[in-house]
């Protein structure tokens, strides 16, 4: 294993002082517990939007966190869900006063600290609703979760949420908008190659040289099958036939195409593996009117890409259109 | 070779096809002869600034075009320079009456191609200064070059070029920002492992497991020597001194730090090694104010990264913190 680290058991700690030193005006880490939180706090009045997870998948979800989208992150261990007094703190931290809203990726251990978080900080009078994202469309259940996993979507639920709590809304509306981009958002990935976890120093599986791996997780776990390596066109015609066919589209409707990258793939290849998939799209006569291409929602050094479709209306399409100012996404 | 992409001949083809499909609002792709422009054009009675180069280290050069940096790119194909023709023919649209800055990266190839292209376009009544980027502390000459390399300094030479065009600064006045800012900027690699040119189909070189190559180029060159794969706080000490050392620094300076991927290697990784990398900048007295951490100068799925320091004055600083809109950097 080479990687740029030292002590693989500091990984996450040493990132998160690299993120704070190069961000001073955008995010503030907090120790003890550890969380990620917005400069200056949620404005008063204002819902505070949540999210966090195992790290290991960055930018998601600490390069998130500034005006427009999310008001805390909290960073567990490398694929591993941050504890529930990790989660409690920030939830306490990001209440500006309207409540908060979490987003949680659907993994039974975010799961469970997310639920006991949240119950901890109603103790402490704040109020919180919370969203699942369950946008992978690949497999019902897998080694980390029952239900479908939390994957690259969850950047589409945390901006819409972001921008609906930036202009006003109430809890109860940030909430719905939330689970509206839920009910829209549906993903798929591959891999090419595994990764590795530091403090594991192996691959976390194997792949031959000639295959790929469809319908990946975003921690490694097995997809639906292994296909003899193809190429973009072919990959991407599996991946958004399965997205679209999942969300049911007739045609007509308008979307969202996110090409995420796994965190080993070349930038021009995402693009154009965009550019294959938007085709597809277009050919089952679905409008793309935004595009989203890069590196989000990552697997480490993993190299493979994920396919996000999500179906806008005119809300949606505002809110994704809103002002963000992070460390990973802006305009 | 596994990579998501159809023929490799088409490789660069397909990803500006995506480029151009993504970033409608920003973006035009010519084809014969291939650059890519500004979405409307250079700003009449503004400065063009353009640059171009091999593919293959995107977001650079395409992914900087917008409002704020690039008014055309010139993408070759895979670390092959752009022909004059391709050349010519940006400089050429990019004018708008006030004539065209050529950002430059010194390579052989580059380098005659620009000069080519510039007679071109003077014999067309553009008006052309050119400024050569060779910020690469590493090695004096390389199989590439005569003379330093020009790598990830090039986007700050960019950025703070296009925004001084973007303010109405004259050809003379942003020809000047962009030699001071080539002056004041050094930068150094390691490479963790090969990349894989498409058509090639097999590494550039062999990078033993355990080693890591010290002062790479952005296309796999050589560099200055192989040492035993070490950490994070290592390998920053090493490339900081070089470019330290070489930019003859005192103690005193206010400068920006840039570490800067080489497409393989994780985003929590580059913070890791952003920290580390600070620590040693502010132990030689030098303070950090500004900040840029991600992939923007790569070397296809090359694992490794690059530091790059920029000695910023008053002027320089206003420079990089105006407004920028591209695909791959925005504030």
């Amino acid at each position: 294993m080479k990687k740029l680290l030292d002590d693989p058991a500091e990984a996450v700690t040493d990132a998160l002082q690299g993120l704070a030193a190069a961000h001073p005006d955008l995010l503030t880490v907090h120790h003890d517990p550890t969380y990620v939180q917005r400069k200056g706090g949620t404005p008063p009045g204002h819902v505070g939007v949540v999210s966090g997870g195992g790290s290991g998948h960055e930018p998601l979800h600490t390069g998130f966190v500034g005006s427009g989208m999310l008001d805390a992150a909290v960073p567990g261990a490398v694929f591993t869900s941050p504890t529930a007094d990790q989660v409690a703190a920030a939830l306490k931290a990001a209440d500006g006063g309207a409540g908060v809203l979490a987003v949680v990726k659907n993994y039974t251990g975010d799961v469970l600290n997310f639920e006991t978080a949240v119950e901890l900080a109603e103790i402490d009078g704040v109020r919180v609703e919370s969203v699942l994202v369950n946008d992978d469309v690949a497999v019902e259940d897998s080694m980390y979760t029952a239900g479908r996993r939390g994957v690259a979507g969850t950047l589409f639920v945390e901006k819409v949420a972001g921008a609906a709590a930036a202009r006003g809304d109430s809890l109860a509306g940030v909430a719905e908008v939330a689970r509206r981009a839920v009910a829209r958002v549906r993903t798929m990935g591959v891999a090419l190659t595994a990764c590795t976890v530091p403090h594991v120093g192996r691959p976390s599986f194997d792949l031959p040289d000639d295959e790929v791996e469809i319908g990946i997780g975003i921690h490694g776990e097995p997809g639906r099958h292994r296909i003899p390596a193809s190429g973009a066109r072919d990959i991407a015609t599996r991946l958004i036939d399965a997205v679209l066919d999942d969300l049911g589209t007739t045609g007509g409707e308008q979307v969202l195409l996110f090409v995420n990258g796994m965190g080993g793939t070349p930038l021009s290849e995402l693009y154009g593996t965009y550019a294959r998939a938007r085709e597809v799209v277009e050919a089952r006569g679905v409008e793309v009117v935004r595009s989203l291409v890069g590196s989000y929602v990552t697997s480490l050094e993993m190299q493979g890409a994920s396919v996000t479709v999500a179906v806008l209306d005119d809300e949606l399409t505002e809110l994704w259109d809103a002002p963000v100012r992070t460390a990973a996404l802006a305009w």
